[in-house]
This record gives structure tokens, sequence and C-alpha cells, in this order.
């Protein structure tokens, strides 16, 4: 397999540079956010009308994450020290089920190794959660911290190998299972690695699937050590590899299958090498434009969640002005409730609102039922222009300050 | 793909030998069964009691049949002219949907064509019962007559090109599925055809797999024209393939897919050369195993049967046996059939008989009531020492004369 620089040959932009950019108009969003959205959100209760928690730095700083599943022995760990060029702090490989624990590799200064408990507290970490799984779980948690350019751009989890049914539930203190679901649900890809060299697919493919049911469409299969057979039993492992995906997977699209060796070792049988290649890049390219589809998204859930505030200003703002001045205020509220898809109705057509970002009436009403309109705020003018300064202006500058889907490396893999 | 002669290698046989070997024993077959089989199933009302019609030649005379499916234009008339090394008479080959009947490709002295009406009431062909479909089908039915080494030993039959759900009901003056249907049922294996280079799942492949349904196990797949695309896309595009059957299909094993491009024309891209010519290789080995799995296959129906027309002689002959010589025959035969169950018991035990095969009680009992038990033939000793000896010292014989697994040729494509 050819060693690339991680050098983007095009665009002559390092993952480095990438990152860097990447990580600026990340650090904007969460200015802009903590400026002018959070205090209209606490003014008119957002997290309350809306049952979403106010955002806190972690979801502004936090990389995307990338996820390796597969039985033991496919080659989970030495994908990432693969990826990473060099070993990494607590890594461990082997034929045996060798890695025992939940490892978050981070980008850091020095190398060392971070245990579960300190991980699971740390603010500016997104792995507030993790304590719900028990101190047995976190004694198989750990970070690995080491400076590397590639985990600027991406943070790695790699995981114990799946065992099979039986094993799975008797040989650990915590429930596996649940651990790798909670994950994948904050995963940006799932990487799910198969040996072409010794596939199992029974019992391994469908402990994998169930345990990422409703993720699909973030897996990627890697059918790894492929350099091991030859190439007429390889078309039959991936055809059978794809059949049993095509049973197990609900999705309607073909699961994309890389096929290739993915370690540092020279290919054994070199009559696929150049497909190997191919594959490999097309791997590298996938992850390598993660950063930027992760910080589109959130600039779109961003820009969503202020239009859902500024609807919910424009409501609150409503309410309390139709509160009379002295009497019969309680009388009011009722009829205002009551009459809620006429108030919604009211709302949207005056200031040109869209329907999708009114919340639901039914659980809002019973919401307004809790509350007392008198005590509502009043609608600040400066605040809604503030809050379409940010929509109008403020993000669409920093989506063009985003490296663009070419600037993007092509690759994310150190030498 | 190399141009092997008709000659197996290894062996020293050609398919002409091993046909004609297995012709004779399946004469030797007919015989034994119309001179000891036949006699006994007549005289014991087998075809009556076990709802099975008394065997004609043609059902030991007819070859394996191989039935080509596929989308227009996927190359199954291609496949076929490449089987035979040579054109047919009626073969049209183009990139329109071209083949517009079902031709049954048959060996014989001269070249000819034969209408379906001619084809359909044959009596030494397998083809009765195809007028069900009516006289606009008739008329899409043809036989293709010409002397091939390869017809020797299987019956071809191509099939017009899969359309599009609708175009399948309206263009065709007959019920296509249920025809492809018909010809599934009595075919040994059934090759379903695929484009490489313009592979549309959506439609075809569930067309095709609907109609074929219940005979999963004889499935074949060729993914053809192969090498008109590079290796990259032919992995997409062959996971594609399986990744649909595998939703698709209800057998839990994997299908098999022959990756190649099967027609006389040199490869257009040499960098899978050696993968097609080893799936190739597997392809011709499975057609040329064939003829001695359908005569063994059919040694095996046989022996079955005569185990049950054994069994029923001994039940008929003892329900015989126990009339009485004079008066109240009426009265016994009905306390016979209510102690049925005992009835198979005693004769079971008697003889040394398996329970399987007893024919079953509630259905065998109602047929019972419709006949008189004084009007049944005694028990022939001869006859079943006759039976017996079929079953001990013939069939084995034969057995032994049918060319050995390893004798089968390693090819069935004449040059
Ligand atoms: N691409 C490869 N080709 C051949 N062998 C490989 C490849 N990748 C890893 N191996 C070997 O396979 C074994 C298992 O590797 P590794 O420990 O990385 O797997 P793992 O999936 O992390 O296993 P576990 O689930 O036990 O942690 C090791 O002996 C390793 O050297
Ligand atoms: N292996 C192959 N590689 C490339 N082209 C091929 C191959 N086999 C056949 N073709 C071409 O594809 C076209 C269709 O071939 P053919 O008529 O054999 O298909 P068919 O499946 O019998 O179609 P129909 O269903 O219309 O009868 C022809 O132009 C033929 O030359
Ligand atoms: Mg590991
Ligand atoms: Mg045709």
């Amino acid at each position: 397999m050819s060693k690339e620089a991680a050098q983007s040959p095009k665009s002559g932009k390092t993952i480095d540079q990438t990152a860097d950019r990447t990580a600026i108009v990340a650090a904007r969003l969460k200015k802009l956010y903590k400026n002018s959205v959070y205090p209209v959100e606490k003014k008119y209760r957002y997290d309350y009308f809306f049952e979403s928690p106010l955002l806190s730095d972690v979801e502004f700083d936090a990389k995307p994450q990338v996820l390796l599943v597969g039985q033991y022995s496919v080659g989970k760990t030495s994908f990432i020290r693969y990826l990473l060029g060099r070993d990494f702090p607590g890594q461990r490989i082997g034929p045996e089920p060798t890695t025992d624990r939940f490892t978050v590799l981070l980008n850091g200064p020095e190398e060392r190794t971070i245990p579960g408990n300190a991980l699971s507290v740390h603010p500016d970490l997104p792995f507030r959660g993790l304590e719900r799984f028990g101190v047995s779980f976190l004694s198989r948690l750990e970070g690995s911290q080491l400076p590397s350019s590639v985990l600027k751009s991406i943070t790695l989890i790699d995981t114990p190998g799946i065992l099979s049914g039986e094993k799975q539930r008797t040989n650990r203190g915590y429930d596996f299972t649940k651990v790798v679901s909670w994950f994948a649900e904050k995963a940006d890809l799932i990487i799910l690695l198969f040996d072409a060299h010794k596939l199992d697919i029974s019992d391994e493919l469908k402990g994998a699937i169930d345990v990422l049911k409703g993720h699909e469409d973030k897996i990627r299969c890697i059918l790894n050590k492929a350099d091991q057979i030859d190439r007429q039993q390889l078309m039959r492992v991936y055809g059978a590899l794809l059949w049993s995906l095509g049973k197990t997977m609900t999705s309607p699209e073909v699961a994309r299958v890389y096929v290739g060796s993915f370690w540092q070792q020279p290919l054994q049988h070199m009559d696929n090498a150049d497909l190997f290649e191919m594959e490999e890049k097309d791997l590298m390219k996938d992850l390598a434009v993660l950063p930027r589809q992760s910080a589109v998204r959130k600039i779109n859930e961003l820009v969503k969640r202020i239009r859902k505030v500024k609807t919910l200003a424009y409501i609150i703002g409503y309410l309390k002005s139709q509160m009379p001045a002295l009497m019969g205020k309680e009388k009011k509220q009722k009829k205002l409730i009551a009459d809620l898809p006429t108030v919604f109705r009211t709302i949207m057509k005056k200031y040109d609102l869209a329907p999708g970002d009114f919340p639901e009436i039914a659980s809002f009403s019973n919401k307004l039922h809790e509350t007392k309109f008198a005590e509502f705020n009043t609608l600040s003018e400066k605040q809604i222009a503030d809050l379409d300064r940010v929509l109008n202006e403020d993000i669409p500058k920093l989506m063009e300050e985003l490296p663009s889907e070419k600037d993007s490396p092509d690759i994310i893999r150190s030498k």
C-alpha cells in the first residue's frame, strides 16, 4: 500500500491547516451562539418549551467521532495505529482478544492515558453521560492522548472485539451492547471491520448490526486482511459479506465495503494491489471530509435552532402583550391557550414565519398551563434583529470561511 | 477466455462418451421400470393410491434442462452460442430485445427449427403440458435442433428477456411469468444472467426472482460482460448484486455468482483475465456434472418409488387376504378401514417395512372407501422378489456403470 504524505497534493493544504481553519469556524460559531442566541433562549425558556437543553461549549468544540467496531482480531487497533502512523499510549495489538477497553484517541501535547472516570466528567469532552454504565464500565474506558494531526481533525474510538452471543453477556461486567449503542449515537462515522481471512458471518455480523440498529446510514465496512487470500476467494468472501449485509441491514442503499489490508505491513499477495490502493483512497477521502461535514451539520442545526428560537420569542412576546393590565389575567390566559391554533396562525402571518418552526401544539399548550403569561418577558426587537443578523450575515460569512469541499485534504492518514 | 477442447484433460473422457454412457444407464433404468415395476404399479393401482401417474418413456429419456433467464440484452443467447461453439437455427443476437420466443435447443442429426405446436405434443419430449398456455404462447415457442455434443448431455432453454414490470404484462400475448415458472419447475439448473455493464437491480432482479420463487436452490447467477468495467467498478457491481440477491432471495446460502464474459469475443480489459478463467471453469464443471446428477436423481427417485410400490403391494395383498370367502365382505372391509393404523402396523412388522414408505392414512382410507377389497389382486411373491432384485442387485449395478464423479468431463463447452 502506497505511503502518502498527510499533504494533499491537489490543494496543497495539509490536514493541519484544514483542521485549524475548521476549528476557527467552530469557535466563531460558538461565539455567535453565546452572544446572540443563548441570551434569547434563556429569556424565553427555549429549553423548557422545546425540551432541548441549552448548548454548552463542548457541542461546538467536539471533533467528529469515528467508531471502530468488529469481532476480535479483525484489526481495529491495527487500523488506528495505521491511521496515526505510530503507536499510541495503551495500545495493544495481538492475535487473542486483546483490546479490553473502550479507548478514546485524542489530540494533546503530551502522551498519556486518561482514566475512564476523568474522561466521563471532563467538561470539554463529549463523554459525559457514560457514568450511567457504572464503575465496572468506567474501569474499561480509557483516553489515549498524543500529539497527532489526524486527531486534530477527528476523534477515534477503539472498542473491544465483539464476542459471540454467549460470551458477550457473561464475560463483561457491563452492558456492552448499550455502550456501543451510546457511542454509535454520537458517532459521525461507524467503521465495521471484517476479516476476509476468516469471515464468520453468522454470529459476528448479526451481533454487530443489532448493536448498530438505527445508525445504518453512518456505517462503512472494511473487509480487512484481503491480501491474505487469492482473487477468486476474495470475490466469494466479499460476495458472502454483501449477501449477508443485504439480508441483515434494513437500509435500501448498498453498504459501502472497502476491501484491503489496513496496517503498516506490505501486502502478502500483490495481485489486487491496485484495487486495494483505490479502495484505500476512497476510504481516506471519506474520513478526510468528516470535519467539514460535521461543521456544516453543526451550522445547519444552529440555523434551524435560531429559527425556532425566533418563533418562540414572537409567541411568548405576543402572549405577554395580550395580558390585561390589571384584572382577568387568568381568564385571558386560559382563553389564549384554548385558542392556541388561532394564536399561532396570527403570529405566523404577522411575522412571516414558517409552520415548521413552531412547537408542537399539544405539548406546548400543556407546558403553557404550567406558566404565568404575566411573568413572561416582552418581545425585544433588538434581540430579534440580532438573530436575523446572525442568520443572514454572520452564518453565510462563516460558511465561506469553511475550507471548501475540494480544499478538504485527500487523505487523513499520517505517514 | 481460453478455448479448451470438449475433451476433459484429466480423465481423457469426451463429453460424447460420457453422454453415451449416461444414456445407456437411462435406457437400462427404463427397462427395469417397464419389466419389473410398471406391472406391479398397474396391478395394485399405485397411480390411484399414491396420486402419482405411471412413468412414461420421456421421464427416463429426457436430458437435464438448463434454463436461461435474465433481462433483455444481458447475453443469454450469446451464452448459448458460446456453449455450443456455433450458431443455431433461429438464433438472434443483438442490442435490442431480440429473442422473442422460448427456444428449446435439442440434439438431432439435421439442423432445423421445430414449431411450438409440434414441440408441445411430441411424445418423446418433456414439453407436453405447454399447450395450457394457449396458441399465442405456442407461436412463441420453438425447438432448435442441431447436431451438438453439448446437447447430447443437456437441453438448453433460451428465453425472451425479462422486461420491466409494466411492459411484461402488456407487450406479450401470454402469461410470461407462468411460462417461466413452468420451465423453472422442470429445470435442473436455472442460470440467471446480469449485465455488469448496466446492472439495473430494481426492476430486473425482483421480477426474475419472483418468477423463480420456490426454485432458489437451482439458481446460479452469471455477472456477464464483466470485462467491460475496471476492477473497482466490478467489485461495486458484484457487491450490489449480492446485496440485492441477499435481500430478495429467501435461501440462507449465498447465491453463486460467476463473474466473467461468456461469449466468443476476446476480453476487453485483461486485468481480471485469470479470475474470469477460474470462474468459467467452475461454471463449466457445474454444467458438466448435470447429466450424472440427473441420472443419480432419477435412480434415487425410482428407488423411493419401488419401496412404496412394494409397500402398497403388501397392503393390498393383506386387505384382500382378510376378505371372508362368502358372506360379510362389506362389513369386514369397513372394519379393516376403521382399523387401518393397526393394519399398517401389522404389515410393517410382518414384512419389515419403513414407516416412510406407507401412504398417508387419512387420504388412503378415503381412497379405500371407493374400492371393493374383494376385487383386489392377491399378493404375488414372485413380483415382490422381482422388485427386491431390482433394488438390491440391478440398481446397484447400474450405479456402478454410471460415469463416476471424477470421470465427468471438466467442461461441457464445444470449441
Ligand atoms: N491488515 C492486516 N493483515 C494481516 N494481519 C493483520 C492486519 N491487521 C491486523 N493484523 C493482525 O491481526 C491480529 C489482530 O489485530 P488487532 O489487535 O489490531 O485486532 P483488533 O480487532 O483490535 O482485536 P481485538 O478486538 O482483540 O482488540 C494481530 O496479530 C495483527 O497483527
Ligand atoms: N459477454 C459479452 N460481452 C459484451 N457484449 C456481449 C456479451 N454477450 C453478448 N453481448 C452483446 O450484447 C447484446 C445482447 O446479446 P444477446 O442477444 O445474446 O442478449 P440476450 O440476453 O439474448 O437478449 P434478448 O433478451 O433480447 O434476447 C448483443 O449485442 C451481444 O453482441
Ligand atoms: Mg483491538
Ligand atoms: Mg436472446
